[in-house]
């Protein structure tokens, strides 16, 4: 079904801060159970309801139901106790938590009551179609070719990174698998040049050997051989541990990931990560694959996929071949802000037209702020990439869980791909059998539903999910411009914020500092009391006035990168080593209401005054140490 | 929160074949819809709504709304028609699917409004409570000790079977990586020695050196070393293809796993699991561990565990130790019905009475039928094995996704952990903090929640689970009964059905065959063309008056293990080497309903009707091929 689409107001697809739409949210919560339950009732009419009504009026179902009443108000108290208010539309400046798409939400629902399994099409004809659209359309929104690519829905983004691994593992090692079954396909080449053919050679090949398939792949990396042939998996210095986990289940071990630098602005270094490869080609190693992250889970940067993409083109003319694995588990839905109604990538001269168009920004000049041709440079060259992990229950605003990987050609499928029996009708014509292209097994056919919802309510170009995606980064810019030297004065003292970079997306990371202070180890006490302050380290959650979240950036894993920062701050080089680490104050600005001027003003006050009282009671409560 | 606990009427407890509860249902889900939106409304009440009266009025608004609101109408129409009817009392005997708890459904629900994420404590507090809450109660349903085992929800079973194999394999290589950097714990032991260390004796050293755990990790198979030395992995015959994928991905390869041959009840055979390790160890090969399966993915069998555990008992004072894990994905719940109010597994001689006690069973016949000794001692030696697969998905009627695993001994934990600053505010006082300790990263709070809710509702013994599984196995019983020897007359042949074993617990495999009949592929064809009228593959789901599924056991999974049934049918051996496989029938028998006699029997007329009708169908467009 194709549909009109409206000119969308995000302030219909949500809850709402104070529960604004509950009765939307309720009219379709109920329709979709009525629905069901009628469903229910019309299979087999003529078949009596076992429960009857002498049945429910007995003391058994009474007791269990009044049991059951009392579980829910315990169940109840917990949730309204100890979770995080990030509903709120402009308190709430930390993790990767806001109001999710009530659409979303309530189509969870809906097709939890028929509990579709989407590792087989048997058990969930209706999600399992679903789920094949959802991976079309965010192949499509990354420009993968369509009736070429593939993806679906996993449980999250470690999930689908350590998929991604495990495809660029399996691919690497097929060469070398070809060479023992049909080595004329192979004839010549050294296993330098078996290690570093690129993927779409490869893939030619295993798509001219069909009946050799399955030999070739017993004989890959899944056999078990090759793994200490394969060579380094690089990623970004700021390495997430996920990616330290990936190599360890993957069995490639913790000794083959190397981590390329970052620059003062926490994208990883191209030159170093040239000089990297060139050294390591030096030595004979290959690379196994390259890791580009955009939006990082600490800083919400974009990495400049499209020199990652360029310098392989460069390279492979001297017969060096990498994979590229793009990490885009928070940013990959940020593409859809630079794709027509007709999901084409715009040209960069056109973005103004379009945005103005399409009301992507209430003020272009915090667009002006944000979008640099780097950025727009790297989402464009996405399309290049192997495999690339996202998260809809991240920027897709979607419930947890639901994680996703695409691949660019869906023929690698099959050289992971596994067969049992019981799940699989062989030769029918439905869609791809998820069970045997996939790490996980069953699944739920409701994140597939709540997805494909929110997708067809929000299509992924600039009618849809572009404007969600402008409403983010405004109100991150907003945060942004509210924190640049912003003063605090207490007790006497003049306590300053100074943002940590500017931000490629919508995450604002930050630090406050005393005027004056040359003790990088005070700074960082400073910014994690307040963190403390303003979480549920300390106190009540549901009274907090202003939420943050912290991290640290140490050496082990950091490097140097954060030392111009510190610099910038007035402490020096000696300091920096000193104190090994900087504690930063990190905001994911998700919030669907803090682009409005009226609005971000109304709060900014409010922060305002919050941040001033946390900082009068980590100096009270210092002077009374 | 202790609850006084009422007998338990599972009526209750489920919407209900026609929606019977539906009042109930919707009470409940208002109910936390209200509180949840009451929660917002009360967060800084002096916090002005920002989706105002006259946003709602707005055109745009309404659009998007009615735009929202046809896209429901589509999903809705998609999900029913292409959905399985899996909630009726007595017609669907296929899929693992069937009504799930109503309370897990809405808790679900409940909790997803709040969207925590149990990767990290701070942004999920009251679900990461539950989570950890949850895995006691599952290590306390597999008797094992408090306070010194663990256990956390994970995506699926597959993902829970490959844990346990990262366990497995990281453990093993310990001694190894100990051997180079803290030698003085292990001297003098050789390699075969190293290689052959107990879980126990392993993690009693690790715990002596918490200086040199990070190093020993190091050194570990987590570094990509060793993984060609740490042996097989031993798996049943009736290999679930999840067991390969985990293979795969771990990297220790499809090589490096070994299936045990099954007997002919499809149980892992002892004799020859010992004879292979034998002759593998005087290859001086070791074993990386032993699967043991309690209910088979295909049969619902439920292996030997006892004798797995005494051979280990048995070999290692030979000097030959290996890790078991067990893959109790689908039977895991079912050992809550031989715990007794206090979770005290049952002694074999008071099962009778506790189960009249607590109506487990409406008739103790079919209890009798079903219970054997080894049943009960395989489900009683669970408590001694390294780690579990449980899928609350499955038996425990959570709806999809939600796999559990648990460790005998939480001090495992360490072998795998990884510590990321920024979701782990260290020496903390709160659960563990999952992200370091899984495979996963962002995880639903939601899960956590269903599942804790409906482990409150039903605890995990008699008083609670116990009743449904004894529903299940009873209901499981009365469609073996019906089933066994049961005829048709079609076009003048008499067509037979026949079980294919006893069941160890609620699945019942069968096939039809046309009495006489010695072609196997014919009688082959005639249970797939069975399946096609009992599935989605001809016509219309909803419509359909009987719903199967179907598996085949073909040669090269099963070997001969089939062969004794075949035989039984009047098929040669020469038959079965030539059709090389044997089509099979599948039902689990999860209904909550048709344990009841009176049900079950009005059920039984419908579906032997209904089969008649299928039967009918095929051998008329038989003659008019």
């Amino acid at each position: 079904m194709n549909y009109e689409m409206p000119e969308i107001n995000l302030k219909a697809l949500f809850l709402g801060d104070k529960g604004e739409n509950v009765d939307l949210f309720k009219e379709i919560l109920l329709k979709v159970v009525d629905e069901h339950v009628g469903w229910r009732q019309n299979y087999q009419p003529q078949d009596l309801p076992v429960i009857t009504p002498y049945d429910k009026t007995s003391e058994s179902f009474q007791d269990t139901a009044n049991h059951m009443r009392s579980v829910f108000n315990e169940l109840s108290s917990k949730l309204r106790t100890e979770s995080l208010p990030w509903h709120t539309a402009g308190r709430f400046w930390g993790h990767m938590n806001s109001e999710t798409l009530m659409p979303a939400i309530i189509a969870y629902t809906a097709a939890m009551l028929w509990n579709g399994n989407n590792v087989a099409y048997e058990s969930s004809p209706g999600t399992s179609q679903m789920e094949e659209e959802v991976g079309h359309q965010l192949c499509s929104m990354m420009s993968y070719k369509e009736g070429k690519s593939w993806g679906h829905i996993c449980a999250d983004g470690s999930i689908a990174n350590l998929e991604g691994l495990w495809y660029a593992r399996n691919m690497k090692s097929l060469p070398l698998a070809i060479k023992e079954i049909a080595p004329e396909y192979v004839e010549g080449k050294s296993e330098w040049e078996l290690l570093n053919m690129s993927t779409n050679e490869i893939l030619d090949i295993m798509e001219q050997i069909p009946d050799k398939l399955d030999d070739v792949k017993a004989k890959s990396a899944r056999s078990g051989r090759y793994l200490e042939k394969l060579g380094k998996w690089l990623i970004p210095q700021t390495k997430h541990y996920s990616w330290l986990k990936a190599a360890d289940i993957i069995g490639i071990g913790l000794d083959c990931v190397e981590a390329i630098d970052v620059d003062s602005s926490y994208h990883m270094d191209i030159d170093k990560l040239e000089a990297s490869i060139r050294k390591l080609a030096a030595e004979n190693i290959p690379i196994l694959g390259v890791v580009g992250v955009v939006g990082s889970t600490e800083e919400g940067q974009i990495d400049n996929i499209h020199k990652i993409v360029a310098l392989r083109e460069k390279l492979e003319k001297e017969g060096i071949y990498y994979y590229i694995h793009v990490d885009a588990a928070y940013g990959g839905y940020a593409r859809a802000i630079f794709l027509d109604q007709n999901d084409e990538f715009i040209a960069f001269d056109k973005i103004d037209e379009m945005y103005k168009k399409h009301n992507i920004f209430t003020d272009m000049s915090l667009k002006n702020e944000w979008l640099t041709e780097e950025v727009y440079n790297a989402f464009k060259a996405m399309s290049q990439v192997e495999t690339i992990t996202i998260d809809p229950h991240k920027m897709g605003y979607i419930p947890y869980s639901a994680g996703a990987i695409v691949i660019k050609d869906s023929r690698m499928r099959d050289a992971i791909s596994y067969f049992a029996t019981y799940v699989f009708e062989k030769d029918a014509d439905i869609p791809a059998l998820l069970g045997a292209y996939i790490l996980e097994g069953s699944k739920a056919g409701a994140t597939a539903a709540s997805v494909w919802t929110a997708h067809h309510v929000l299509p992924l170009n600039i009618t849809g999910y572009g404007k969600l995606m402008g409403a983010s980064i405004e109100g991150a810019y907003r945060f942004y411009n509210f924190l640049k030297d912003r003063k605090f004065n207490v007790n006497g003292k003049v306590i300053k914020i100074h943002p940590l970079t500017k931000p490629d997306f919508n995450m604002v990371d930050y630090v406050f500092n005393e005027e004056g202070n040359t003790d990088l180890e005070k700074m960082n006490k400073l910014n994690h009391d307040f963190f403390e302050y303003a979480s549920y380290v300390k106190g009540d959650l549901y009274n907090n006035e202003f939420l943050t979240s912290h991290t640290d950036f140490a050496i082990p894993d950091y490097g140097d990168s954060p030392l111009d920062f510190v610099q910038n701050l007035g402490f020096s080089r000696a300091e920096w080593d000193r104190a090994g680490k900087v504690t930063i104050l990190r905001a994911c600005a998700l919030s669907p209401y803090a682009h409005d001027a009226q609005v971000f003003e109304e709060y900014a006050a409010k922060i305002e005054e919050a941040m001033q009282e946390k900082l009068e009671k980590i100096y009270m409560s210092e002077m009374n140490e």
